[in-house]
Formats: structure tokens, C-alpha cells, sequence
């Protein structure tokens, strides 16, 4: 029986040690915007998209490929997107993950200039892991194409807008759902996708992989608004019914709960059907699929 | 007798051609965000640090490599950083180049976002150049990575934090210089570097050009600063002595404006005596270093 729980444990603590070593080479003493980007990196995030990018680099069969460099890259991204989605123009949000949030802890101004310099970051890792790489330059170049396409003006960015642009207003399922699969999909598609391109899988593999990518990102975030309405505040992080408060469209809201749960069990079992051809390899994944999907019950 | 007028206008709209290709194979209709993006984008800027990056390819004799992807990529960045800027927590400018800013034409939401895609769009444009010139895949590594380098936590964000951090607050002559030397001068030397190393410029070349960036980034900064004194409000696109205003440390304001007329003037011989290895393939970027230190006289 595959161990989830001390799969993660080890993942995370490998990723948060390659967090941590991006600010040793910095300024010797922490600037303020350092401080507070090293606040929202640190705040105890569950690492679930460099962990994807790891498991599916095992899952091709990687032996000697680093994939951290990509996998700190999306934790950046993500983390700036969460730091920006809270101001006071976006979501307003005070606490994230049971903290104050960026601009609650500094500032406004500190909180924006910080989620800019995180996505900087972000494409300074990759491109530097590329010069240091010179044998699979090419792999980090499509690399750093795809995180990027997967987090701007046609992916999660866009995804953002529709999201704040569409509060307190009717739309669709279908919008919704693509909504969801530009806000929170692409990026975790893209976490899977860095990781199955860096670990040499061939384009089966890359097909496969993606495929189960888009299926969990989407259950994600409807697991995501089961547990806004079911969940408890200390699992949260912020208050249960904030979606509802800010007149959010949610999948429940539109299909009902019980649709919502079934809908999130179908994704997930279609994601655990392109795993088998990878078979123990793909165990990693398979386990954090059916874990998304024990969130919501 | 070297025409800049007529080389600035020719550059800008080879840039301003490229630019609008970006978006060309984007959704079939613009979205809001993609409308605010272009506004800001195509709100009359100089191109400066684009032309600055073809330039730089020029002087170091660059006959066939491709440097508009990187010349996009910097006015992209730029744009976003203004964008930003000019957001009520930050500047709180409603006028930039005598139109309405991003967050004043939209929201504030959609200008935030719009900045953070416009950043995003840099890079994927930088990443995509790379996977298409393959047999220089390296260089545009380098030019991504210096650019990132240049533009966040340790560049240009730097230089934003410090300038919010010290309005009002008295800060000394070395202080304000290292400010511009971030918040400008690090992505105008980046610009000139990612062209001599596109262009296929050598160490030493590389080496004085980027002391040539260097130097007409701080002038460019302490020029600014004297047109905010002196300037004419439709020359600035903002009101006149908004620096003060805004109680802001400028060049003239700690060293008086006799001293910072010299001290523009001592940057730009100092850059200029960097352009004489370069011979006549270094006439368009004298000619922009001169034509600096004019907009103060």
C-alpha cells in the first residue's frame, strides 16, 4: 500500500529546502520585499503543484534529471498569483491558510511589488536551471514556453479576470468550468507537463500525462468549492461560505452537491485511467488524484 | 550627419509592428484583459529600451540574428512596471503620457492583472524566441535569465520598493542613485546586453556596452527628473512637479539643479567614451545618449 502521507512529507520538505536556498545567494541581509515574499512562500502552502512535477517526472521514468528548478518556478508563480488575488481590488481577502495575508502583514504597494517580484523569480530559476543545463537547454526553453502560456493573459491570469469579472453575476456551468480550468487548471496541468518533459517521457507519455492533469485540476477546484461549503474553518484557512459571501458561482451552486461530488469522482477516475499505463510508476500520482477527491467526502 | 529622428522613428515602428503581431494568434476576439494590456502598450511610448537592444545588436555588427522577441520582451516588462506603478497604492497617477492610466481607462483589478500578464507575456515571448533558434537556444537563455535578473527583486522591483519606501522620507545622494540605478538603470543595461549578446557582440564589446547602458540609464533618470522642474506638461504626459508633489527625492532636488545638469552631462561622456571601439556601428547609440542629455537643456 502506497504511503500518501509520507510521500508528501518528503516531497515538501524537499521543496521547501530548494525555496529556501533560492535566498541564500541574494543580499546578505533581507530587504522588505524579500521579507515579504519569503512570508507568502513560507506560509505554509501544501506545495501540491511542484509536488505534481516531481511524481510526474518518476512517472516517466526519470533517474537523473533536477526538477527542482521547475518545480520552486511554479510554486513562485502560484504564490504570487494567491498574493494578488487577495488585495483589496482583487478578492479582498485577510487571511490565507489561517495567516494575514500579504498586504495585510506589509502593505498594499510591499503586497503587489512582491507577487511581481515572485513571478520574476520564477522565470529567472528556469532560465538559469536552461544555462546550467547545456545539454537540455531545448527541454527548458519548451519548458519555461508552456508555465508561462499556462500563467498569463491565456491561462490562469485570464483565468483570475473571468473569476472577478463575473461575482455577482449568473454564469453557466460551461463558463465556469472553463473559468476554473484557466484559474486553477492550467497551471497544474503545466506542473505535470514540466515534469513528464524534463523526465524524458515521449509524447504518449506527455499526452497521458496532461490529460491527467487537466482532469485533477478541474476536480481540484471543485473539491475546492465542496470544502468552502462542507469544510472546516482550521482546514480552510479563511472562513467556511466566503465563496457564497461573495456571490461566487461555484459548481455546487450551479449543479447542486451531490452533482458537484459525482462530477469531482468522474474526473478523478478518468485521471486514474491515464495512469495505468504507467503502472507502480504512476502510484505517486494515482494517490494524490484519489486524495482530491477524499477531500470532498 | 547621423539622423536619430529619423532612426528612432523607423525603429519604433518596426517595434510597434512586432508588438501587434504578439497578439495576432491570441483569442479571435480581445478579451477585457487583453484590451487593457494593449492600451497601455500602445499609449505612445518612446520604445526606448527596445531600440536601445536593436541598437546595441547593430553596434557589435549583428547581420542576422533575430532581436525583436527580446526587444518586445523589455517593452513588455516596462509596460507592466508602469501599469503597476501608477496603481492607487503605489504613484496613484491618473495620467501617463496625457492619458488616462490603466487602472483609471479599466479598474484597478483589471489593471493589476493586466500588468501581470504583461510581465507573464515576456517571458513566453523570450522562451518561444529560444525554442525557435536553435542553434542559439544558449544565448536566449542568457538574455531571459539576464532580463529576469534585471527586472525583479534584485533590479527594477527593488528600485519601486525603495522609491515607495522613501517618499517623504530624507534619503541621501547615494541612496537616490542606487534607487535609479534599479528602478531604471538595471533593465535599460539589460536591454543593451541582451542585444550585444543576441548580436553575437565579445566580452569586451559586451563589457562596454553594458557600462554604456549603465551610464544613459542614470542620466536617462536624472533627465526625467530635471523635465519633471522644468519640463512642459504635454512634453512629461503628467503634471509638472508632481516629484515634489509627491514629496520625492530627486537628483536636483539633493544636489541642486546646476549639479545635476553636470552630473547628466559627465554620464553621458562617460557613455559616449565607452561607443568609440564601435566606430561608425555606434552612431544611432551615441546619438541616443546625446539626444538624453538634450531633453535637459
Amino acid at each position: 500500500m502506497f504511503d500518501l502521507k509520507a510521500y508528501l512529507k518528503e516531497k515538501q520538505q524537499t521543496v521547501n529546502a530548494a525555496l529556501t536556498k533560492l535566498w541564500d545567494s541574494s543580499e546578505p541581509y533581507p530587504t522588505p520585499l524579500v521579507q515579504a515574499m519569503r512570508y507568502s512562500l513560507e506560509a505554509g502552502g501544501k506545495r501540491l503543484r511542484p509536488i505534481l512535477c516531481i511524481a510526474a517526472s518518476e512517472a516517466v521514468g526519470n533517474s537523473k534529471a533536477d526538477v527542482m528548478p521547475a518545480a520552486c518556478a511554479l510554486e513562485l508563480i502560484h504564490t504570487y498569483s494567491l498574493i494578488h488575488d487577495d488585495l483589496p481590488a482583487m478578492d479582498d481577502d485577510d487571511l490565507r491558510r489561517g495567516k494575514p495575508t500579504c498586504h495585510k502583514a506589509f502593505n498594499e504597494a510591499t503586497a503587489i511589488l512582491a507577487g511581481d517580484a515572485l513571478q520574476t523569480a520564477a522565470f529567472e530559476v528556469l532560465a538559469d536551471a536552461g544555462r546550467h543545463h547545456q545539454g537540455d537547454t531545448f527541454k527548458w526553453l519548451e519548458v519555461t514556453y508552456l508555465i508561462a502560456r499556462a500563467a498569463g493573459f491565456s491561462g490562469m491570469v485570464q483565468g483570475q479576470m473571468m473569476d472577478i469579472s463575473s461575482e455577482g453575476k449568473g454564469i453557466t456551468l460551461e463558463e465556469l468550468e472553463r473559468l476554473h480550468r484557466l484559474k486553477t487548471g492550467a497551471l497544474i496541468e503545466a506542473s505535470v507537463q514540466a515534469g513528464a518533459i524534463l523526465g524524458g517521457g515521449n509524447l504518449q507519455e506527455l499526452i497521458a500525462l496532461s490529460t491527467y492533469g487537466r482532469d485533477i485540476g478541474l476536480a481540484f477546484q471543485v473539491a475546492d468549492d465542496i470544502l468552502n461549503i462542507e469544510g472546516k474553518p482550521e482546514m480552510l484557512g479563511k472562513p467556511v461560505g466566503s465563496d457564497r459571501d461573495h456571490q461566487k458561482a461555484t459548481t455546487p451552486s450551479l449543479m447542486g452537491l451531490e452533482q458537484a461530488k459525482a462530477r469531482a469522482g468522474e474526473l478523478i477516475d478518468s485521471a486514474l485511467e491515464e495512469l495505468r499505463v504507467f503502472g507502480k510508476k504512476g502510484e505517486p500520482l494515482a494517490a494524490i488524484a484519489r486524495y482530491v477527491l477524499e477531500r470532498t467526502r
